[in-house]
């Protein structure tokens, strides 16, 4: 049995709670939150205590802890939950600074405690059955990979301003996917982005399309695009092409009903909100994490897998400033 | 709060122990099974307590009884929860002759207590749209249904012998779907069928692969066909063709990759297992008998849904002894 | 190279020209037909003479009659051109009579010319290759099929009144489809039927929406439903369920376009029009046609083929009429 | 009446010849090879006449030529033909020389006679109707276009050698097809390029596996992946994702069966042979050409286009070999 405390009782931090209340061998010990509503709410629907995150991190009944604050909190939480020798399960992403990410290896490496990096897509049933029929052989050896984003619409501009830009913020999600199912690291990264959806992004310092192109030392190139903005809801693609076939992963629907009539055949638009297109994999992130602290084993992504997205982010950042690809 | 005690602690005892525990206005009483292991495993798993069926029929403090016993139990359970003025939900069949539901519903009637067919798939999320849409008239008038069921493999001849038949047992699901998609009651019923699966199937008395025709007074049409054997899964699918237009549910996959290799294009085979096929709907017909009993109407299906179904099957059944259509 | 007579002019008759055009082992000699127009037309676009009827049956420079003419005329045709020694290419239905394609087939047998009956839908690529595949045993033994078959637009009802009836004009195709997959002869037809598209349908004696089954010996079932009406376009579609698998055929859409929009994911109408549907299948069966008399084998379907299915309509009106099923 | 004469009778001058022979107002007159037996071949086909390239140049009797010779000749074969002013449909490339290509088109419009570049995927009824779409507006403002070409093998290392590169060859019909659907001038290409596929092919100067980024001086944005080898046959794949919505077109597919087993449901590859691909497109152009001529407007597109597509593959070739973005 595995006991949790979570840190952030908003929108993410309820999921977490709910994926724990699915688990026979994980127990929510206590919430913390800086808007004590929140932390009230939350404690309410689970019976779970509510202490302040000192309280929390340092106390002896609690195992794991899990980071759902503000990105500019993640650094301290970390430092200080692993000096007080607990597992971290933290929110990505891990720091807006690479160098900052540094420091929090180190605090890890010196603690030994176990950190997973919530990239959570990995976890999608679909995601991840491309990656095990890769590993398996199925196409054969990796050779392009295209993986398409495009969120329902853009959050607000105050969000934009803070984010960290599209590619911290948006594409750090595809940065981690393209990294796990090419298993090999980029070497270069070339990006070009655009504010074609909402002039404010742009005076906001940000763009709301972008294109990236990864490639690897052995020559796997991978392409990803995003938008901020499809009409048709929350698109989520990937495919990989081998020399054997492909793999590919279509949209999640609202229902899978069609209609046919004069204007032809009409199908759902793909689901609109990433809390229930990805609610899968927020369950089997935490069934992965529990487990493999019960098991004594290193959960996966670890803090390493978010510097390189990270790295990745920062470089599609500076291709975009300066125009040409940067190596890494 | 709506208190609930299960009678019967077997596969489905336990979805609806699960459902209920989703719930914020249900609460899992008591449970209860012939084979003190399957409660006590319940119990453990919820919390409920152990009690006998007759305790629990009598307990003050609970409102509702959920009967997932064999199907040659509901009578008398109905009849006893009915006389003790709990509310019913009842697995399907109510019961294998339409006589002894009719006893039922004079029962219930009597004691005017709420009662639940479980006739679950009317609760899939795609079925129940396809319903919503054709209600608001999305495709006109309702003109020919078809509706195609086959089960991964046939279950084992023991329980053939006491099913009741392939159209009590299995395509009773389809009848009842067939009502609610047509809106009006078929008044003849034609059926096929044969043995092709498995000869011991034909020498239990029964058939293994047939179909129904199925029409109303108005001269709608609806065609069903059953199988006890698909190769690819457990196949699920129904369209209706309207006046203007045409509206149809597609199997349910294990999953959404696609590989491309030299075969050609493949995608996963259809889900195998009914529980996990129909899991929403599970889930959501218990969240409608919930919220039906605290708003104090009539939760839908009824029992006299349960007698519809029955009888049609009966007709069927008798078509298919006699070689013609049966009037209703 | 295999000299070709048309006999009427007409729609079908041109798709026919235009097949042979393409053709390098046939030719077009003549064209008949009793509007001048119509005959001046089709001669102006391939360059063969008009000759009558008559003289292109007894022409010594003609090898093959195509008979494209009204259903009614089809008896005398067919016995001239037999006596003549002609090879025959006749379009469904030989004949609206049973007894009438006997005498037909006692013509044939007499004379020994090689008969094809114009059932394009075997010839097209899908469903020919669904046939192949079952053939090849894919699927193992055939159990159920299916087969859905919708007009975009009923005919005008003067054509519905000479048309013989929905089973005989329509549900044709259907039945000879179900017998060239199921590769048994049906033993048993039932039908049902109603006028829900348009009452004067009713008012001319026929319906609009129909549905049969088919039983054999060994207790195959096929299942088959027409509709005079899809808002959608030309709606054909067939699967067949055996003990391994199953093979279907989904629609022919006007394009090969998706559009996502807020409405959800749109795909184009199915094709409307027939000759466009089934162009393919068109060219197809004359490559047969002329390739059979190259070769002196027995084009297939043959005259045989065209009376049991002209027996299942029959049979299938006959089923309406009475209300129970009829035994062949 | 449009009186053509063919210079070169390989595969693509074949298919042009059936293209012609389908057409009511254009005749093939003459045909020309450097190798006779092709002509003679071409020529019993069609029953055109056979002549040498300056015969056929030179006759009065032929108002346009098609250019299917080998890419070296055309250069000189343009510039004849202006001369001797015939209305020239020309293979692409127009010429692997950007330079050369403008020479011709100073002789071009010093002479004033029309010119279409073969550039046969915008005339692709899908790809068509994708313009037509956007066009229309039904997806607002284009924002991201996504390209995905894959062949069903490399050709041979001999051709490599001197296709001009993967850019020239293979992506040319890409830049084309981002040209059409842009509707707006690159300003920079970024290519990356690998051979992932055969390492002589690498040998041979030249990659397998290329991706590329097109941007426009508005900010859109299109990225273009390429691979010589995909195991289920010819994938033709693209999308134009823009503010109102997305447009897409699916491959085609070699049948439209599918088969539904224990490994799951299975449609065909994608169709292997450009000629069969693209066999409606290859029919379209010339039905475009004709017309034009009739009409006496200009075809398109003309060669300019040849010149912009050949500047990006150019780009492309340029990028890949210095490792940085070309400005345009």
């Amino acid at each position: 049995m595995i006991n949790i405390g979570i840190l952030g009782c908003g929108r993410i931090g309820q999921v977490h709670a709910r994926a724990i209340a699915g688990l026979p061998n994980a127990r929510l010990v206590a919430v913390a939150d800086a808007f004590p509503d929140a932390a009230i709410a939350l404690s309410e629907a689970t019976g779970a205590d509510i202490r302040n995150s000192a309280a929390i991190i340092a106390a002896p009944d609690i195992d794991a802890i899990i980071i759902g604050t503000p990105t500019d909190t993640h650094y301290d939480l970390i430092h200080r939950a692993a000096a007080a020798g607990k597992a971290i399960f933290c929110e990505k992403p891990v720091d807006l600074s690479a160098d900052r990410i540094r420091d929090c290896i180190r605090a890890i490496d010196a603690s030994g405690v176990p950190f997973f990096t919530a990239f959570n897509r990995r976890f999608d049933p679909n995601f991840a059955q491309i990656k095990a029929r890769i590993t398996a052989g199925e196409i054969g050896d990796v050779e392009i990979i295209t993986i398409l984003s495009r969120d329902p619409a853009p959050p607000p501009i105050s969000y934009i301003a803070g984010s960290g830009g599209i590619f911290r913020d948006m594409m750090i999600h595809d940065f981690d996917m393209a990294r796990f199912l090419l298993a090999e690291e980029p070497v270069q990264v070339f990006a070009v982005g655009s504010a074609l959806v909402d002039p404010a992004i742009a005076a906001a310092g940000d763009v709301d399309t972008a294109a990236v192109t990864l490639t690897t030392a052995s020559g796997k190139i991978c392409q990803i695009s995003n938008s901020r903005r499809a009409a048709y809801g929350y698109d989520q693609r990937l495919e990989v092409h081998g020399s054997k076939g492909m793999l590919r992963a279509e949209n999640r629907l609202e229902n899978a009903v069609e209609v046919a009539t004069e204007a032809g055949f009409q199908r759902a638009p793909a689901m609109h909100f990433f809390l229930e297109r990805y609610a899968e994999a927020y369950a089997a992130e935490m069934v992965h994490f529990v487990a493999a602290l019960e098991a004594g084993t290193a959960p996966a992504p670890g803090i390493t897998d978010g510097l390189q997205a990270q790295l990745l982010a920062d470089a599609a950042a500076e291709s975009l400033a300066t125009g040409v690809p940067v190596l890494l």
